[in-house]
């Protein structure tokens, strides 16, 4: 890693997929930024993860931004809503937080600006997850045409690019790459709806998609949960 | 306004763009919410103005939202950078917040979002403005797809309609229309760079577009400069 190396901006949650997307642009030979965001989200427990994977990966600079979104409302992640413990169905789950991927892509384009990067990753995944509309291929291109518009960097010749590496993985091919790249799942957290002694849920969907894809890769993970689903 | 009118989402700043986008709003009808961001701008002034405009033209419901910024840094209005005084050139200038209107219109999409309304107002315009790229029509339109792809309104089939009615007006235009409107110039707030004994400092291009606009629309403006230009 050279001062001549490239930085890399990571919208880093603290869960499965952000880390493993980090470890991939950290292989890539990038500088790592990284960013999370503090949006009063019930499973806080992520943010302590989001610290460990980037001491972990080695960034050269974590920013946990504040930002309450309990002050708009409307999503189990956020408010007082049951978060869906019955498994993945096929609409979008009360756990959609309002915009939330446009919001955090927003405020990572504006860090990786400020940072003088072009280069912006996310670990989103259209396969197996939520049904979350803010994870689709076509949204993601969209948004890098309107911050080549709306951005300084963009009018004037650099724009962004955000990579989104894990984008047509399985939950299981994310997993392998969890390992190939020598990182333990545990550092990661992906409950949504942690108990009171701090174990993970294992009902949630998010729960569900994690357990499912390290299983179906045979990968160990050695979070602990709460409560085994009948059926994934 | 009866409960069935639309509620119109407003960014509002403070500034005298942002009134009268709101004032015109609630012209059409709409029940307005609004959006103050709290960045850690040095004219915190403004958020003074926005709570008092709120407050005058029966906001429903105002949110003033912490996001410090000044985590990201490089620019003149969140970091210790002189704000240029010498007039409005054609370059952006350091004033530039990176993707500050990108951010700031997610923000809004998601407190649309939250609300059920699905008409979002903003005061940008282009034309007597300092050359930001993230007031541009095109950033706009493109933004307004984004959003529609983006979010789960957007999917189910109530896309978000992004109102800039002050787009292609001249700063003197917009004058006019806030006095139409019944509006008070001194209730908003232009200056980037106010004095310490919390006048404008009349010489920031943003006190100079101002004062150029409702001169010539010969609009009373009781603020206070600390001083004039020898030229706008």
């Amino acid at each position: 890693m050279t001062e001549l190396a490239k930085i890399g901006v990571i919208l880093l949650s603290g869960g499965l997929d952000s880390m493993v997307t980090a470890a991939l642009a950290k292989e890539q030979g990038y500088r790592l930024h990284a960013l999370t965001i503090d949006y009063g989200q019930r499973h806080v427990r992520e943010l302590q993860s989001a610290r460990a994977i980037a001491d972990k990966l080695g960034v050269e600079r974590h920013v946990s931004l504040p930002l309450d979104l309990r002050q708009f409302g409307k999503s189990a992640l956020t408010d007082d809503i049951d978060v869906p413990k019955s498994g993945v169905g096929n609409d979008i789950p009360v756990t959609y937080v309002p915009a939330r991927n446009l919001l955090f892509l927003a405020l990572t384009t504006a860090f990786a600006e400020s940072a003088g990067s072009s280069d912006i990753f996310i670990g989103v995944n259209a396969l197996d997850y939520s049904g979350y509309p803010d994870c689709r291929p076509e949204f993601i291109a969209s948004f890098a045409e309107t911050a080549r518009l709306g951005t300084k960097q963009g009018v004037e010749g650099s724009p962004f690019e955000i990579h989104a590496p894990l984008q047509h993985m399985t939950k299981a091919e994310i997993a392998r790459e969890c390992a190939r790249l020598g990182l333990d799942a545990s550092w990661s957290w992906s409950c949504y709806d942690p108990t009171a002694d701090g174990l993970a849920c294992g009902l949630c969907d998010s729960c569900r998609l994690r357990r499912k894809g390290l299983a179906e890769a045979g990968v160990v993970d050695s979070t602990r949960y709460a409560a085994t689903p009948d059926r994934a």
